[in-house]
């Protein structure tokens, strides 16, 4: 299963990494992948993938289905349900907004579980990926520390009384620099003692916006692939890879200083703003206002800058840590707390629905 | 196999009631036990029960087999070794002193893994029992947090290279509370999974002498029996549920409200206070100079309290947090990273000869 | 003015071992010293003293006045006012429970400041005793975090809008033996350099009562007098030694060792259990089932413990950690938590009234 | 004293300001300023500003001191001493060399000192600058945490053992945003309140060039200006200020990712990359090989891109955080602990000279 597992891995890679050299973009976001297409092609008609959107008071919801190899071809991700829900507001450290975000968390899980089919009784595991020694890559752990597990007690309790209730579990395993475990052999190992009947994985994710930064949520049905998030979980962790359904919560945490590096360099290379700078917060005019041309000389046309050559320059900024260094807002620690009490409460709420949720999101921190 | 081990737990049970009720004291350690009955009944001489003792410049060791059924009924025990360093210097937050006592567990670590029959590749996964967010409860935890885990970095080098090393990885569970899941679960789905040779649990205990806190360490290959340490983890872990040697390093770290209280009745009661405190730290004359009989009635005897009219004046003073109220020194966040320190130094050392010992302890924070 | 404070300090301390010795009980806590003697007095009628309780739905209120130096002599407490707010259900980690017990603060609290005379205008510095290291010792640090400081925007604002606001400032000054100065020197300094115009200090304290802990929160324009609270803070801060209102915002987190084994021996020498435990969280009955008769031969009187042989068995029972032991329940990392939402909730609505009180609840973590 | 302050800082202002018109370069270090400069203008012979190289096993320590107005306005700088400490080994988490750096550290510390003509027993204040709570700026309080303060100690015991023994106290005073007062409110006051006769601060501070991250450490006897660090501390920390001598210790823990966005972005304009990266762990042949002309359209020139284009490519790629992004290695934590270990240890065997300097280390966390 795992050969297997890794050949359908390789097809992935081979999507993204055409999709990266067409649209010269790489991102854990299947809508992020969905608006450079649509900027670069207009219409966004795109065989094999169907995209709704739904605005509410807070936040901005972007539903996209990709129903088939030609849709995973065309954006870059893996077949199955991407639900992106983008609020802004979770940066102003509110906490009636957080509720109000909980409560759309809490939505989206339900109608993922809904879709797998899981009855009302079936045991959830519940994964914090992540570290928790290094706040951006804390999130998953946080999380868990939040949840209100109830599998330990359901066990204690007479059959008659668990009607209708659903045993949740919770584990952070750690990350392989720290364990020496490929974090999906721990879980691997957990949800078939314990024989859980879905997983599902919360996740920090390196973004390329910082305007998505602790305030953009995405949940999918997809599982958490390789080199995805801050830390290092490089097994896939699917259902081809564990048997059950897998929902994987993720939150941008950080942009890699590469990533806004690079940005840069594009915008100088006379790429249209709109095409790297799809954050709502920012008003569409500044970047009508931003003309290219200014930069160079009048008398040439700006050329995109070749891959080889970014390279170069970014080593010249980055050395000597390059890869490793990461860019967070100097408030990170704030936001963080807030958008774990955002997703521990969405999680809440969708595992125990007969539970008031007001209630619940007074248990949280 | 649960059942069977269940059955024997059962057993072991019994002895540590008739031991309670005998001598009127329960210890996870297990030189303390055997301190108790060698006061009562004077000569040193159990059946099945073998003692040795070793003094260092900074330590205590104490080295306790129980041969067998006999023993282990004697005693209180479960069949197996127990080591117990102790050193009161622990307390004085020098690395030196650190240095040593680190060395010295080190030392009964690789006893230990040679008497398990271990071959040097097999490979060792170390579980931190406990929860990281109380203090007293997080030894485990934040010992796996300083090891030097290798098995990630083994697979992946060619075979050649990897002879004479071993495989080292490490998982802290959590705790039932937090997970919804014994802890037990999570280590042998892990134990299978990685297919471990050997298990080493590093849990924080409670101790019945305020002298041990943070100051003694003991190791033994009996395991963790239900209601050991701080948290809450109540299923054994043991060769016997994991089908694999299972070694235990134990520091006290807390005493129970209760117990001290307990103590303070007993001295009341008339019992010989050298029963109750066995804390080298303590001169002896303290003890002689006290006199049970001042404290009451000349023309009495005094009576021992029974253990009845001892909880009945237990929860008057300990309601309404009873069970949960612990005791600690004031320093105790201090002390447990001295303890951690020494702890990981000592399992680091231990794990990987080959690499200078000195240099180890560097590695630690 | 401080040679004229010692004295007066010396005066106070008189007046505290004059009811140590006569009552044998030691306390933080106006109202629990006020219990003891109508306990032993029976009519609580005291000359200087004036008590007046109040019952809301989560808690019990009872406001001390000591009216001069006879009040003072007999409850062995500086003349001003205690309002002590006792709320169990602040061990129930239930956020309603704690919205409403932050209101209860910051309508005492508005009290305080109306007695002292502060114009809505004048500055308020908040201080936060204690250590940041030791959890139950965080009180302070941990509330002067969650405060919304005003004085810096206040600065910077146009005159004519601050009407009506009250700059608030505040620090957490750190305990002696991390600084090397006397946390009243620092505040001394800042109050001067900033011309605060009034004091509160937010302390943890040593309870006498299990009970008590973190559910109980003591207000009172006394001051923090020497050996308050679990860290080390030995000068008086108070209206005398700064020049400026001081309250003191106290809550009682730990029960140091001694005195929980002391309670055990003093049942045990015969007091009515009821001079012992005064929390109303015991069900008096408990109490009257207790026949400390049945302890000792029937044929002889219970005696009393003379504090000296009280303290040989203390020794033995608390050595060598002795005096810095301290007794907390389990959970306490989430009661502080808790405690520290309740105090800054409260703070924060009392200072800003303009502000709506429940936004404010908000934005704490 | 204040107004006086001012207008001096203002010059100093327009110095930097004048600095950064010219060479397009802002740093807190002086070095880099020195080497800007001497990139462009060649021979480091400069009016008014002596610099001096050592190099040893583990560091490169270069002492630059700005004579007079005219050095001050050649290099940007306040006249006075600045000791830079550059060892790229302090990434590399190993504690012998942790040892050696601290070990000049503490010996440029003593030469300061000296310089500041104080006496063996004058007492010297540390001040901790920045957030405990956001990693990158944490460092002036954990190092504060880890001083061996004697103050206190020295006051309870008699003069005649006082002899050459330096009182050492230490506080952390917060940041602007969460005590409402300018830090240098809380140290004046102090300072004045303790009588304080040298005052030395630490600090975290933005760095230009991501190589000098946790590996540089620059000590200073010119105070803290504006605008240093990560926090908010605005007004001069200096001894025009304060009226006694003021050192800084600072380590450059983040660079603002507007910084290397823009440099990427002056490659780009064709600048020498030598100028925008100075950084010894970069082999310099990276830098011939890069060819700025690659990047654009042979026909042209590149011309160097205006300030104003820049902070309009800047908004493009860092809204909405702009000023607020912070770019940090992923093992922020790990980094921060070794630096605070090593300042702490130059600090502690700095003022204990007749201690023992290894066994200092050995208390160290």
């Amino acid at each position: 299963m795992r050969a297997q597992n890794i050949s359908n891995q390789e097809i992935l890679d081979v999507y993204q990494v055409e999709f990266l050299q067409k649209y010269g973009v790489r991102t854990d976001l299947a809508d992020e992948a969905h608006q450079v297409i649509v900027e670069r092609e207009g219409p966004p008609e795109l065989p094999g993938v169907i995209v709704e959107n739904e605005e509410t008071e807070n936040a901005a919801i972007c539903r996209v289905t990709v129903e088939n190899e030609v849709g995973a071809r065309m954006i870059g991700k893996a077949p199955g349900h991407y639900s992106t829900i983008e609020a802004p507001g979770l940066r102003q450290h509110n906490r009636e907004i957080q509720k109000d975000i909980g409560g759309l968390v809490a939505k989206e899980i339900k109608w993922f579980i809904e879709q797998s089919g899981l009855s009302k009784e079936e045991p959830i595991l519940v994964v914090g990926l992540g570290n928790w020694h290094a706040t951006p890559d804390a999130l998953g752990p946080r999380v868990v520390g939040e949840l209100m597990v109830t599998r330990h007690l359901l066990e204690l309790s007479p059959p008659e009384l668990r009607t209708g209730l659903r045993p949740i579990s919770a584990i952070s395993p750690g990350v392989l620099g720290l364990t020496g475990i490929e974090t999906s052999e721990i879980i691997l190992g957990t949800v078939s003692q314990i024989e859980a009947k879905a997983l599902i994985c919360v996740d920090a994710l390196a973004s390329r916006s910082v305007g998505r930064l602790c305030s953009t949520i995405q949940i999918s049905d997809t599982g958490i692939n390789p080199g995805s998030g801050v830390g290092n979980k490089r097994m896939s962790i699917n259902q081809e890879t564990l048997g059950i359904p897998v929902l994987a919560v993720g939150v941008p945490t950080v942009v890699h200083a590469s990533t806004i590096v690079s940005d840069a360099l594009d915008v100088l290379g006379g790429k249209d703003p709109t095409q790297i700078h799809r954050d709502k917060d920012v008003p569409r005019k500044t970047s009508f206002n931003m003309d290219p041309q200014s930069i160079l000389n009048p008398t040439m046309q700006p050329s995109p800058i070749s891959e080889q050559d970014k390279n170069r320059m970014l080593s010249e900024v980055l050395e000597p840590y390059m890869g490793s260094l990461i860019v967070t807002p100097k408030e990170i620690d704030e936001l963080m707390a807030d958008v774990t009490d955002v997703i521990a409460g969405g999680l809440n709420s969708a595992f125990h629905e007969n539970v008031d949720y007001s209630e619940i999101f007074q248990y949280l921190s």
